[in-house]
């Protein structure tokens, strides 16, 4: 029986990957960039089909990575992970550079980032890679570690959107139906859950301008489940 | 210009990737293991064409990672990343188990493993990249982390082969000319370099049977450069 728990010994960063222009852009979190090749330098990311920023990338064929740092806050892992660009323009109000392929680089909270140009895409059923060549490179800081998807999970208590390559659903962690039913509320934008035993609040107490830890959403976002 | 610096900030783990059957298996130290998908879980690994692991895979369909931790010693690193199976069987001696597909898997300090069957090969021109479906996956020890790359360079100072789609050419990380020349001594099996000032030792002050602390080769192995 697979042990799903081993998914989680893998190593992964966690990447703001943007694709599009100057005119439209869109951007979303990736724990899924690497390095394929040094001569020449090829780089790979994975995205959701259902994902806003495949369209962009398919159509632009360009795409940049702008990588994250232990401090990244809350904010731009709900701005660029648990939102879609379908409702509102990310990239608004960030530090935008475009790149030579006219690629929108976010450089908030990034210590580095890597443009490249799309020259293959590869169909993986729920997901597309797609294979770029690099065009650019440039470090931004250097007084900050990359953030590991480790660190996000354990140290942030960061989750794992639904359409991302590593989520896994919960009933496959937990093998055991739990005894104690605790009182749960879920974000019905992230996914994060509110357990009142854990958090030692009661979902009602909570003042009416709280918000999602994770993505900013209202308290009117929560379902009880 | 192309900062090559920012590679360095990309997250990996380390792995080792076998491929084979009980008669006939070899193995390498890669760093590009992913998860690309979930729904099912496929994960993809990178090969050079001149690996030798390349073949069997491309032969067999298969493929296992076993997962390493941060007290990996230099030894495995030397077994399996800068040695090759054509001079030798790395898999003698290992604990060895042979999975579903009949891969060989590693279970000597690693903390996890997955098995795949290859469902697809994509030619990135340098390497192979293979896409492999989960057969089985299981976690063999929970008392350690998983070693990042990062950890690897910095923590144990190990250096990248030739052969990983991450090597870079120290030309291009050190751009200006170094003032001051220190004598030198490169392993002819690994690339090692024993420095003298940073060493603080002289080569010819070695005793003969020092060996590589990387991979292992003998003192009679290293040219001065």
């Amino acid at each position: 029986m697979i042990d799903f728990k081993a998914f989680h010994k893998i190593t992964y960063g966690l990447y703001i990957v943007c694709s599009g222009n100057s005119e439209s852009g869109n951007g979303y979190i990736s724990n899924t960039v690497f390095q394929v090749t040094s001569e020449p330098a090829q780089f790979a990311v994975c995205c959701n089909k259902d994902n806003y920023t495949s369209e962009f990338i398919e159509k632009y064929n360009n795409f940049s990575v702008s990588i994250l740092h232990e401090n990244s806050t809350k904010e731009i892992f709900g701005r660029f992970g648990y939102k879609s660009g379908k409702d509102f323009n990310k990239l608004e109000g960030m530090d935008v550079k475009y790149g030579e392929t006219g690629v929108p680089i976010v450089r908030d909270e990034s210590i580095a980032y890597l443009e490249c140009k799309v020259i293959k895409q590869i169909d993986l059923g729920t997901h597309l890679m797609f294979i770029g060549e690099l065009i650019d490179a440039q470090v931004l800081a250097e007084n900050n570690e990359p953030i590991t998807y480790a660190f996000y999970r354990t140290v942030k208590n960061g989750i794992t959107p639904k359409n991302a390559p590593s989520y896994i659903d919960k009933s496959k962690l937990e093998a055991k139906p739990e005894v104690k039913q605790s009182v749960k509320y879920e974000c019905t934008v992230c996914g994060y859950i509110h357990d009142e035993d854990e958090e030692g609040v009661k979902f009602a107490d909570l003042p009416d301008d709280w918000k999602c830890p994770v993505c900013g959403a209202d308290k009117e976002d929560f379902n009880k489940i």
